[in-house]
């Protein structure tokens, strides 16, 4: 007989995931990093500051969990607490570490900042535990060992958090593999979930060892597919594999990835391996696509820049739309979106440039342009092509949407046999 | 001797909240609506479908709180438990109600749909619960009192829990509002976590009454207040308020913001009222500037756009900044900085111009431009000011930070008593 799984809980410390206002999203990270092992959780607990509050969870975790992860609470502040309520949980002494201390100042010298006495709390750990270094911060995690269970204390910060679940946590829990999981990702634009749901719901798999879960961003789906095998990775990847092809073959105009890269990052792939460069002329989005596209790494070997031609003014004079047809069409038309878009990859020497004019509200729409009503138009040696689109959502929505709209375009463009070919010329 | 508040707790139910794609969010309504009555939340959990585990919940919860909120797991099919398994929790009996089942039986004939076996399920409730209509779907809700308990079980689906709440939760909540709760969002930006804390440290409120949260994000530091009183909203005010007195006497210079605006928005409004207009030039935050500032409805009033100097040709011919300047010092220089921002300005005809260049890394970096590096200068009537900071972090938090430091130059430009004052004319 094999062993039972351990029962697995993180606990998310901080009285603000506690209002109205804020989600505790870093359970989700550890969450997928145990998944990959074959580890799932089993309980979520979120409590505030509260030295009693936590008292009480910590009790209960211990009463009812093997593996117990700790997020949040290592900071230098008062409501700091997380050490201290654990320590006395568990019967144990905080520990004074000078070599922690000395790591901090190291790190504040290296800012240029002066430390403050406050981050002397910070080199005090629990007693016998194993300290996990901090890359990104003050903070060190802790490993703890009680009985058979084991305690681990991580810090809030996304950041400081993957760093050290990475380098001193996963090393660490490799040994307790139950499972060989695998995920798959499909990422499609240019249409709805319905729609996808309507192409593959007979494709939902039977077989308990699959998943399918489908996700919806503003422009964006997502299948997520996960397969298990309790004897080897092949077999998992195998399993996901089968469903993938027949996904794909229903879906493939759609999906733009199947390795979870972002459209971004398809295109900016697609440019460097064609050597082709890429300049973008911006009004309703004000900035958010040549954002989006300088995300990646190395983008500067292809993105040129831009002109976030805001008011018709700079239209007019940084990209050489002419008067009369704002005059006559309005900023927001399709003629105006190429003339950006023309203008910019004029005015930048570049190979594509992608152009974006609407109304991203929550005013300025009137009945012949509403709301969400966004033109996007792509300039290539070839020509000129122009979108219209009514969006759904609120400005931010709408500017999301805009911008993966652009990007799918320019995709599509760069996906076709004949991209890049001149007219007239034999691709 | 007042009554202590009831410590509330809500659960969750649902495998698919233990995965890494999905979150509770039924819970931060809740809270809200909790919120508005003077009532706080102590506990989060959440729970998947298996049996033992929501067993081991709700005897816990039964333990720690007065008032219990489950939310899911009401639905007709195998994994829906939440009603069995809190039953037997309880030691009560499930009773068969056919005026339940009339009810669920209508609302398929008018769908429609013929109603399947297993929503008889649903017509069963936790004996001694009272019923509470659900006017959006099958599963009605239920509120039961145990001992001085209250546990209410809701559905998940967003529209029917919303609802529910309020035609029948909200009603029987009224009388227990406990307390008024008042809060209050200090925003700072400039300096950190730590700082921040040594220069309040003996400002952390004693009274139970009043709470205070310090966030930290990129480049912005958060204090959340909140305020309490058993008698009235002023007294909840007044306790606040004196809290944010004291701390605005330490923390003036590093405040923008006392009313939950982001510094975008602050800026915005000082532009309008000074009816002062903005352009920017950004090299390495691709547009975030940009998009940060055009993500406030009516930014088209004084934002009138910019130029994304990706590349070192658009630097110079979209900008005029000097090629000799870049050659001499480098695109990522305070001279470049100083001349994008004025190029910008003078194409413009802006009253403001900021601009950014820098290293957003993870590579480009040199031993003397590290990533990291970033020169932000603000061009104005009087002149250009730049500022040099090494800002910490990944790609994405370098562009963030960059944007904070720009944005905070022009505020501190806008909120400085010269401001838009002419160089030899009195202010």
């Amino acid at each position: 007989m094999t062993p039972l799984p351990p029962k697995i809980e993180i606990i998310a410390v901080g009285t603000e995931l506690l209002t109205p206002y804020y989600q505790d999203t870093d359970s989700l990270y550890i969450t997928q990093r145990l998944n990959d092992l074959g580890l799932t959780v089993s309980f979520k607990t979120i409590v505030g500051d509260t030295t009693e509050d936590l008292q009480q969870c910590f009790r209960t975790a211990l009463q009812r969990s093997d593996w117990i992860f700790t997020v949040g609470g290592l900071g230098p502040t008062e409501d700091d607490r997380t050490r201290e309520v654990l320590a006395a949980a568990l019967e144990r002494e905080l520990v004074f570490r000078p070599d922690i201390l000395d790591r901090i100042k190291t790190l504040f010298k290296k800012l240029g900042v002066s430390m403050s006495a406050a981050n002397k709390k910070q080199a005090y750990i629990i007693q016998d535990a194993a300290v996990l270094d901090n890359n990104n911060g003050t903070a060190p995690g802790l490993w703890i060992e009680e009985g058979n269970k084991h305690i681990i204390l991580l810090p809030g910060p996304p950041r400081e958090l993957k760093s050290m679940f990475e380098s001193s946590v996963w090393p660490r829990i490799q040994s307790f593999r139950s499972f060989f999981l695998v995920r798959r990702t499909l990422k499609m634009s240019g249409t709805g979930e319905s729609f996808i749901e309507s192409l593959i719901s007979d494709l939902h798999p039977q077989d308990s060892r699959l998943n399918l879960t489908m996700l919806s961003y503003p422009g964006q789906i997502e299948i997520h597919l996960t397969g298990r095998s309790e004897t080897s990775e092949y077999e998992a990847q195998a399993l996901v594999e089968e469903l993938r092809m027949h996904l794909e073959q229903r879906l493939t105009p759609y999906i733009f990835s199947t390795s979870g890269e972002e459209l971004e990052a398809v295109v900016g792939r697609l440019l460097t391996s064609k050597q082709k460069t890429l300049a973008v002329a911006e009004s309703c989005t004000g900035g958010l696509l040549g954002h989006r596209i300088t995300n990646i790494p190395g983008s500067s070997g292809y993105f040129v820049g831009g002109v976030q031609a805001y008011s018709n003014q700079v239209k007019l004079e940084l990209l050489g739309v002419p008067a009369e047809q704002v005059q006559r069409h309005g900023a927001v038309s399709s003629e105006v979106a190429g003339s950006m878009a023309s203008g910019i990859r004029s005015k930048t020497r570049s190979d594509f440039a992608l152009a974006i004019t609407g109304v991203a509200g929550p005013d300025g729409g009137t009945p012949e342009k509403p709301v969400g009503l966004v033109y996007t138009a792509l300039a290539y040696e070839g020509g000129i092509v122009c979108e219209r689109n009514i969006f759904p959502g609120n400005r931010e929505t709408i500017k999301i949407r805009s911008t993966q709209k652009a990007l799918s375009m320019l995709l599509k463009h760069l996906s076709s046999p004949q991209s890049g070919a001149h007219p007239g010329r034999k691709p």
